[in-house]
């Protein structure tokens, strides 16, 4: 089913699309698929055909609504049934299925109140009345009150303070204006940084509370009409969310770096990684803006304004709020729906693919959304394998629970498996929600060609171009933005020069994060996006009624989604050769290396300027003696860090990747079965040489990558080349230099892997 | 009266300022005046403190009170009283005064109405009310309906369409959504450009009827606490202001070139400048609010939006709004007070000091607190007059009246006296509204380094520093702002290299513009501003209790400007050579040559990438169907020009500079009285060679300065070589290699000028 196009396309779209670009498209002739030798490929694009057929939207969309009918997070009736529907679903198709339950202690809210004190007193909501024109919206009885997983207990009382994002910079902000939070209960808007940041930096400063709030310039009225009229943030929305400290480590807390099975052993919380320890609560933009119109104190800078019509105030004032936060801290359990279907000539090989199935409510997006395309992916391909057809390698497809209040589920898993992943999975295939749009690809860079192919054989619904074309043509128009970035104008000049388009580096917040982080598996997320009108993020309105009105009518990108992961799939299980280009890799990593030449330099321009500028009393000069507010302190500019040898562990790279790219790109036919074998053994754990054994510094040792990882104040944020960026952006330099050796040496032992495979590519021939 | 700091002052900003800067500043030596030789400058700098120490900031505020305790916009009674008050002032202090005498038919409203029709009817209140806190707000008996001067009388309905800032560029992106506005009323938010724009933008589009409301974004509490909590403007405020298209001249619209005296010729209006055809009217964000709620067509893009608490929508639905206005078009007299203090040595040269008096309602801020600085320096030299003393010059100090409607007294009167003026005036200085913070500084560019002296001798009040150093200052902290134009980044070089700081170019908007681009006097327009809240622009609200809370408690800015200006005179009333300093021109009309290659260079960069993201589809590829638009169109490159011959015009002008300015610089004793004349003689008219006396095209032949002028779409902004660059922007290209040619012409000729003036200072050696 085809989105119905509003009356004006016809008039204002050129009609080109059907004509010049689709066929060019059509006609080319299709190139040959990386790793695909003889004509192994064209057979290969014969099964994508054979797969394409069975999907059929109806079926996504009737699943959805299944699966979304009432509240699903972890521990719910719902959740529970649908595994168990899942789990039907993969037998029924024809697969080895099972449920692999873990337990945590996920706290659950039993209590929330919010109170403004004082002249004006306000008794918060923190309700998500149901809306006529949404049906699903009245079905909540089992929903939980808006609440953030793993906020503290707690009954305080205080005077309230605005802070922006509630981020380091914005500390910073308040501290000029003479204004500390020690003691105070903060409230902080969403956006900028990761929501679990907001109270850990509140309790690092004192605070003793926290209230994040959706601020309507982030995904309300300002952005566009509100539900139901549009798909914005309605005023009575609230988003709720993890505070999961994640950045030490991810997953049930009590069990750092290993399984949380029922009878596993539980460390105390307060042996685990840094906890939150205030309370914290997520409230509405109705509710916010009394208690917000109650502060006084400096009126904000612009970039702290958001889009309630008031002035925003910093506080320290008499604004007094009480806030009681009380959970439900018993284990509850994770359930994994785990399925195979065993390779036919490579069964210790596996490609792993997954999406959790957990929503905050009913879920319609987040998750539900990819989770049928996943199904949608298991039936074509069991429908396949009940024609005799078997995939060469093992498929593995993962329904992952309890993946939004810490990615539980995929992480005891992985940490359940990580020696036999470790030995034998050679692809983690993620997707999370997906929408209307354009393509969104992270992942391992060695398959940064394997996605660029992928996605130039999916046809986007909405253009009939292939979603490569898509994606290259947003980047070139993005890149052609006034305040376009850099690193985009870099990426349009190579576009143009007829380069593949970059993925991106990944950080966390989704199930990859193990697969990636802690056990090295080469991974790709893929989804699609931008187009839908997203407000309703992990509130009560992520519906089925609100996601078939904005997300994706009629699920036509939740088919798009299924073909491109569901060729993604069957291209890794059935290739000759793994379908790495490892020369992608080694230009990425290289643009990470300048990337950190640049972070030095800016520091160091950003350091003289801001001296100057105090020197000369410029800054003093300017200060309006009525606005009152300390001069920003001094930077103290960064030392000279030698990068030679990253650079030259890059060059190495480059150049061992090169060989065995020219290798694998002139090998016509196929490889004789022992050898194809024992290369695709060598290629298996290449990526796993990136691990750092002893991990990243600073309490982070969970997690091994050396190129990425998401940062410790970054939220989902990936840094790349996590050892050093971090050290350099924190000022740390002796562990700059450390980090430079240790990631020079995981560099290098990746050209050294690769060498291996060179060789025994060579004897093939 | 320094005004009270805030308590947390004393914590936050460091003691440096009275110690460091300000020592530094009282004990370096002062440096000579230019213009002034031997030991004159000395003599000067003693003038001028005998002139500081007759200024006293009680006097300013008890004038600011009286002038703006009733509404006094031209032919108000508090208007006439205002101007004979002012004569008897300057009589009082020994000038030779009187009241020079205008007539224009000047429209004034006599009803106005705006409602909302269909089913949520809405009637604007249009109405401002008192406010308990301003004893001010209540007086208004006399005060005009909020309106915009020079709309046309009409009574029309139709439906409502939103344009943003009712711009070309809105216009564009109305088109590529499918919305005219043909037979419609728009709705424009203020800001971005000029109000007059508006309305003749829309009726050039078919509108039918023009609504400009003030968005709390631009003023109101997205920008802070309102009045009376704080400064911006409250919900109920109305900025009314002209609609009068002066892009083709300003002054009284029937009698164009020449002086509207009582009997004087008139044009009808229909022969005269293009006048609007449609009414206009100007409304508060409460009346706005509930005509913006009933729109809905598209969403907005992000630009677009303002800051009420709704979905912006572009309209073009079934909103139907009915606007009727109907004004008094009888002629009104138009009251310039002129004083006069003859000059010893030349009286036959002038130096022309002014502001205007009448404002739009009480008019405190906009245009009073300027007009008692001009008093207060009047009083202090007539004190100073009063002692013997007199300027060797002749000084000319003007009360304006209707600036606001379309600087009718001041352009009126230059054009009544222009054979005088441009015999014997050797300078313009000009100022406006005032108020805490930062220099603001326009003129003629020959006289740059005169408003860097004079500045480096003025203390500013919050900091102790001079006004040039707090000045520079601001330059160099905004130029190290992330997002800093290159141009601003040019100048900080500049700064740190020890240059002085530039001063602007002047376009339009104030008294100064006949001076300026009709009869080419050497002008300055000199004031302070950027601390105070200042949102109560052209409202009831801009009141004496307003000002005195928010914009400069204690008149202590005002005592400044009044010193700043008043030096400023005194030193133009003594010099022994009229001080200017030509290289500054040469090398800012070298910066106007570089931008006009910038600027082609850009089109053409814009061009290129335009194509490319057509000619590849990417632009449709990006476009989302549920939300048409039609592709942007396709940017001719603009043809090679020929900047040569204005290339060496500046080369030739850079040379005769520099020979002049080097010769007065060696210059270290007085000249001959006679050759002093001569010389002097010769610089008077040197600016006047930059008219060219066809003017500028289009039907702009008013504005004959080939330098600066205000755009034909860009309201009082400036441009600068303006008869090239207005048509290299509107890609007329034939045009552009002609005024290139007079533009050259015209530099050359101010080169040859200058020659001649060197000519007499070298015989006078």
């Amino acid at each position: 089913m085809t989105p119905r196009l509003p009356r004006r396309l016809g008039l204002l779209l050129p009609g080109l699309l059907a004509s010049s670009v689709a066929l060019a498209q059509q006609h080319a002739a299709k190139p040959p698929i990386l790793g695909f030798l003889g004509d192994h490929g064209t057979a290969q694009r014969q099964l994508e055909a054979s797969f394409d057929a069975s999907l059929d939207a109806r079926e996504l969309d009737a699943w959805l609504k299944q699966l979304s009918s009432e509240p699903n997070h972890v521990g719910s009736p719902h959740n529970k049934a649908n595994a168990e529907w899942v789990l039907r679903q993969f037998k029924d198709w024809g697969w080895d299925a099972h449920i692999e339950t873990f337990w945590a202690a996920i706290p659950q809210p039993l209590e929330v109140q919010l109170q403004l004190l004082g002249p004006h007193p306000y008794i918060a909501r923190l309700h998500e009345p149901a809306i006529p024109e949404d049906p699903n919206s009245s079905q909540h009885a089992d929903a939980l009150a808006p609440y953030i997983a793993y906020g503290a207990d707690g009954d305080v009382s205080g005077s309230l303070v605005y802070v922006n994002y509630g981020l380091q910079d914005d500390y910073k902000e308040l501290a000029r204006r003479g204004i500390d939070v020690k003691g105070k209960i903060v409230i902080a808007r969403y956006g900028s940084g990761w929501r679990g940041l907001k109270p850990q930096l509140a309790q690092d400063h004192g605070a003793i509370g926290t209230i994040i709030y959706s601020d309507p310039a982030d995904d309300g009225y300002a952005r566009g009409d509100v539900y139901p009229r549009g798909g914005y943030r309605p005023e009575d929305a609230v988003q709720r969310g993890t505070g999961a400290i994640f950045a030490y480590y991810p997953g049930d807390p009590q069990t750092p770096g290993y399984a949380s099975t029922k009878g596993a052993r539980r460390i105390p919380f307060e042996q685990a990684s840094p906890q939150l320890k205030i309370p914290v609560i997520p409230i509405s933009y109705a509710d916010a803006t009394p208690l917000l119109k109650a502060l006084d104190g400096p009126v904000v800078p612009a970039s702290w304004r958001g889009a309630l019509p008031i002035t925003y105030h910093m506080g320290d004032s008499d604004a007094q709020v009480h806030l009681r936060v009380k959970s439900d801290w018993s284990l509850k359990p994770v359930y994994d729906v785990i399925a195979t279907l065993r390779g036919s000539d490579y069964p210790d090989e596996w490609v792993v693919r997954g999406n959790h199935r957990d929503g905050w409510v009913f879920g319609a997006a987040d998750p539900l959304s990819g989770q049928v395309a996943l199904l949608a992916e298991a039936k074509a391909i069991g429908a396949l394998a009940k024609t005799g057809w078997k995939p060469r390698r093992t498929l593995v497809y993962a329904s992952w629970d309890s993946e939004e209040v810490d990615l539980i589920g995929s992480t005891e898993w992985v940490e359940a498996h990580a020696d036999e992943l470790s030995r034998k999975a050679v692809l983690y295939l993620n997707s999370d929600g997906n929408s209307r749009g354009f393509l969104r690809a992270g992942g391992s860079h060695s398959l940064q060609h394997f996605v660029n192919q992928l996605t130039a054989d999916v046809t986007d619904p909405e253009t009939q171009a292939s979603m490569a074309q898509r994606h290259r043509a947003k980047l070139l128009v993005d890149a052609s933005a006034a305040n376009a970035k850099p690193a985009d104008k870099r990426t349009a000049g190579r576009l143009r020069k007829g380069d593949d388009f970059p993925i991106d580096a990944l950080g966390s917040g989704s199930d990859f994060a193990a697969f990636t982080q802690h056990i090295g598996l080469p991974t790709l997320a893929l989804s699609y996006g931008g187009e839908g009108e997203g407000g309703v993020y992990h509130s009560l309105y992520d519906s089925y009624t609100h996601y078939t009105r904005f997300a994706d009518p009629g699920l036509v990108y939740g088919v798009t989604l299924a073909q491109t992961n569901g060729h993604g799939v069957l291209r890794f299980a059935n290739a000759d050769v793994l379908p790495h280009r490892y020369g992608d890799l080694a230009d990425t990593l290289q643009d990470y290396v300048d990337d950190l030449r640049q972070l030095l330099e800016t520091q160091r321009k950003q350091a003289a300027t801001r001296s100057e500028l105090l020197d000369d009393h410029s800054l003093a000069l300017v200060a309006d003696p009525r606005q009152p507010l300390a001069l920003p302190e001094r930077i103290v500019p960064a030392p000279e860090l030698d990068f030679t040898p990253l650079q030259q562990a890059v060059n190495q790279l480059k150049q061992s990747a090169k060989a065995y790219d020219d290798a694998l790109a002139a090998r016509k036919t196929p490889l004789p079965n022992a050898q194809a074998a024992r290369l695709n053994k060598a290629l298996q754990p290449i990526e796993q040489t990136a691990l750092y054994r002893p991990g990243l510094p600073n309490g982070r040792d969970w997690y091994k990558h050396l190129f990425y990882a998401n940062g410790l104040y970054t939220g989902y944020g990936v840094k790349t080349l996590p050892g050093v960026t971090e050290a350099v952006e924190s000022e740390r330099w002796d562990e700059a230099r450390r980090y430079i050796g240790y990631t020079a040496e995981r560099i290098r032992a990746y050209a050294q892997a690769i060498d291996k495979a060179t060789k025994l590519l060579a004897l093939a021939s």
